[in-house]
């Protein structure tokens, strides 16, 4: 893919509107390899797929898990405008050197250096730490951005934002039920789509905003009309693509990734194709999908 | 150390409190290892300390700051509760086989096994990725207890708690600055304690309050009568311990630990005496200062 990305590097949310045109994909890959997945039935069905012998049970579920990220990312990154890790999913692999984060997104950058590897890792903490923790995912330009937990404030969510080309969605509405405890109640995700206006200053943060909540949705664009939105909660939480999408008004506003991770990695067995084949289809279908809507 | 645990092996804050009763202590000793505290005459006090060569500068900070973590380990334990790692600073490193939270772990475990471990990772996220995380930290008695970012809500929550022996601090009312942008407006930290005491019906689940704030930590005290405080900002934050402990009824309730990470690790040059011996008595001096008030 050649996209003319000019002479000074541009800020990651004009970035992230750029590579989306250029790759006619809102699509992002959420990778959670869970385990949990790997019942007989479906090894049994993937195992064609695998370079790893698989007799008579599981033997060694994390190295399967591994592998299954690899085929996932050969098998969608021509649909995918970014790919997403999830940070918890590595941290409970046992230590290794061929599994981690980093390698991941070395794995990426192989594949193709314009899709964007976003961290899922929802870090925050007191400002000397989340510099840390920025150091650990921005360092030799290991991710381009990165989920980030708003909940201590600016000083917990500067470090992060520094770099203009480096990007940030801070969490804001959630999919999950729990968004009713606190997200909810007193419109506390309005605050955090204020503030993250007024922090946006490089243009460089985001928003997470669950598909789960259209109406809501729709008022988070009203206050944060710019702002990049990662959307997840399509397809295995439940959210409408098209409300979704007409909430966000997705026609005029391009930054946006919508996530889809379990219908992707883990689609449904079905024996007349395999498992490389399903996965293609389910990311190939949803780019679709989601591009019919705009 | 000896401490009847008796029969059955109890929650984890009925052992917390026990632990701290048995070791007179209510001291949380953080291990936050950070290279910018470093500068050559920091190196050449504490070289001494070190086997590591330190010649003409620097040349590996994380080998250094890994065997402050242990030498720390070593001078403190006799007055420490608790200790405390940032994962953030490990996470940091490049990645290395002696050098990691899980290693950490280990090595308290060592030294003392009634030394509660406790992960400052600030994790939270949906159900079956909280659930991963707290797999990566509590799988084979890794850590007892770890801080958690509830703005996400009960299932970001829940897979942490499950085990009533494993203990969870919530973010409460943290000791940074950001803490205005969302935790005070609209009281949400007291929303945060009292969802707190509804959900701890495994006597596992604490708070973190900050010293910087007397004021409402008294009012949190109200709403969570019997829940553990893990209580940073002392030192380096410029939190009053006296005020603090007031504010808490540290005098009736005996469930709370004190943090101090800079302070402790990061003494202040005093070339009379070793790194060592200036770890040991802050680490002293601060125990005793916190039981002279109780």
């Amino acid at each position: 893919m050649t996209v003319d990305l000019g002479h000074t590097p541009a800020a990651f949310n004009a970035r992230l509107e750029r590579l989306c045109s250029a790759s006619q994909s809102h699509l992002c890959v959420g990778l959670d390899p869970d385990a949990k997945h790997l019942t007989p039935a479906y090894l049994e069905w993937i195992s064609s797929c695998l370079t790893l012998p698989i007799k008579g049970g599981l033997t060694d579920s994390n190295a399967v898990l591994r592998q299954l990220v690899s085929i996932v990312i050969s098998a969608t990154d021509k649909y995918a405008a970014a790919f997403k890790p999830n940070a918890a999913f590595f941290e409970a692999m046992p230590e290794n050197h061929d599994g981690t984060l980093k390698d991941i997104s070395e794995l990426l950058l192989k594949r193709d250096p314009l899709t964007i590897r976003l961290c899922d890792a929802k870090r925050g903490d007191i400002g000397n730490t989340s510099a840390k923790y920025a150091e650990a995912v921005f360092t030799n330009d290991s991710y381009d951005c990165i989920t980030v937990n708003p909940l201590m404030g600016w000083d917990s969510v500067e470090p992060f934002v520094r770099d203009p080309q480096k990007g940030v969605f801070l969490l804001c509405l959630t999919s999950n039920p729990g968004a009713d405890d606190f997200l909810v109640p007193n419109e506390l995700y309005l605050r955090i789509a204020e503030k993250a206006m007024e922090w946006n200053t490089h243009d460089n943060i985001g928003l997470v905003v669950g598909a789960t909540r259209p109406d809501r949705a729709a008022t988070i664009r009203k206050v944060a009309p710019d702002l990049p939105f990662l959307i997840p909660g399509i397809g295995a939480q439940g959210g409408s693509l098209k409300e979704t999408l007409d909430a966000i008004d997705a026609k005029t506003n391009k930054r946006f990734l919508i996530n889809a991770s379990r219908s992707i990695m883990f689609p449904a067995i079905s024996p007349e194709r395999m498992y490389t084949e399903a996965v293609e289809a389910a990311a190939r279908t949803l780019r679709d999908e989601i591009n019919s809507f705009l």
